[in-house]
């Protein structure tokens, strides 16, 4: 069973509502908390040579960035590390200090242990006023499809390309473009961590509609040969850009760099330059979530 | 070094008052959130011979023991779940639905990865009002060190008593007595799952003052030789009692089933019987928390 067959049959015992979005979503008075939990550990998630101070700010990245993706305010980052070395725990919780104070919100605590295997779990809240929250469901055809940032650049990184190391060890989650684009009423919404078409086919489970993206438009890695680049853009892991839907005439929004690369459609499909797109994608192939 | 100390030396990272209560204390409105993360992995954690849907059940009610000890309502409880393997997901998640149903909170969600030794890392979100939080700080001498529930039946079941098994196999957070002893101004407060006097000394650490009990007045796990129940009474891990200081003028608790163990004390030691007790306690040695 792979990762998205489990968590559907998770979904049939804790409710489908609560599998459906980077965040677990608790009404609180008129506005909602958002939460969110992801595990990471040293043989899947950690590219090699990674130093524990960026293991900490991705720790913490991964899970600001489940949180932008609801267009929601971070407010404070629980780090639970299981250490295999009791000397890693301060250049992590250094890192994940870091990247928390970055995104203004606290790193409010966490629990430790001893583990053969490093394991960080990154758990965090959110707060959004209710009519601003942005779900995965909620495209309508006609919507565009647009991400932001470069999409293969993580990928590129662990490929060998030196100038996209940083996408890829030290990741700049989406925190203020999350929230103007819940503010300017993006209709869907999740981050691209698993990479871009596996993403389109998580929004494609969702909701009533399809999507068709034009390679052309989406942008590429850097100085990178153009058939890989592609590759890396499309199906690639660990880049924290904001994928989402918004209706055409509130696109583009002031203050968020993002590119439109496609439509929703009618039919419950996710074509890439008109063709069916392989779903294979990448789940845990190296994983950032 | 232990992880005392280590905890420590988070707290010279992300301030002190961080590391210092059993969850994370974040103000929202009038209100305070209260957070909570607690990582238990198999060979440390879980007995042998517990079913993966104890498993759930013990990860939900550890974080919903550290809400209760600060005096909150629970809010919703996250899994994040590394699993051995995959057919282990559902008992688990059913374990800890069944929990958090039982104490009136949501399992809101969580992340599933694959890991060489079962992880689960359950955290969580509890609401309290400003004035009813209760946090580790707050002791002034003259108080009363009281318990709720019996220590050691925990410890009881793992050495083999069959009556106890329940305690040790589904422990039962004080969730109702918690907000209870909130509303009733207890001044200090945590739960006793490392064990009772280490416990005491976690107090210590945090407050101006000492702790003095009696352990004649502390409650034995019925059919266990005296000894024996004392010793488990007093250092034995994984009970989900709450220990808590109030002023006598407001004891009992209506609602509270709980015993007076003692006074808190000027003097910044903890005594057991007039003597300094031992700080070993147990620290990992099969932990739940």
């Amino acid at each position: 069973m792979d990762e998205r067959a489990l968590i559907g049959r998770v979904g049939e015992i804790i409710g489908p509502d609560a599998v459906a979005d980077d965040c677990a979503v608790v009404p609180l008075d008129g506005d909602v908390l958002v939460l969110s939990t992801d595990m990471l550990h040293e043989a899947a998630d950690f590219p090699r040579g990674m130093t524990d101070w960026q293991i900490g700010w991705m720790a913490a990245a991964v899970t600001l960035s489940d949180i932008a993706a609801m267009g929601a305010r971070p407010v404070a980052v629980l780090l639970a590390v299981g250490l295999d070395r009791w000397e890693r725990l301060e250049g992590i919780t250094e890192g994940a200090a870091a990247c928390t104070a970055r995104f203004g919100c606290e790193l409010a605590g966490g629990d430790t242990d001893a583990h053969a295997e490093l394991t960080v779990v990154s758990s965090g809240v959110g707060r959004v006023r209710r009519e601003r929250l942005v779900r995965r469901t909620g495209s309508a055809p006609g919507d565009l499809v647009c991400i932001t940032g470069t999409p293969g650049c993580a990928q590129a990184g662990l490929a060998g390309f030196l100038q996209h190391q940083g996408a890829l060890l030290e990741p700049q989650p989406e925190v203020a473009a999350g929230q103007r684009l819940g503010e300017a009423g993006a209709t869907a919404m999740m981050d691209v961590s698993d990479g871009l078409v596996i993403s389109l086919y998580d929004l494609l489970a969702v909701n009533a509609c399809g999507y068709a993206i034009d390679s052309d438009r989406v942008p590429l890695p850097g100085g990178v040969p153009a058939d890989e680049a592609r590759e890396y853009a499309l199906y690639g892991g660990g880049d924290f850009g904001l994928l989402f839907t918004i209706s055409p005439e509130r696109f583009p929004v002031a203050g968020v760099k993002a590119t439109a690369i496609g439509r929703a459609i009618p039919e419950r499909r996710v074509l890439v330059d008109g063709e069916v797109a392989d779903a294979g994608g990448y789940q845990h192939r190296w994983s950032v979530k």
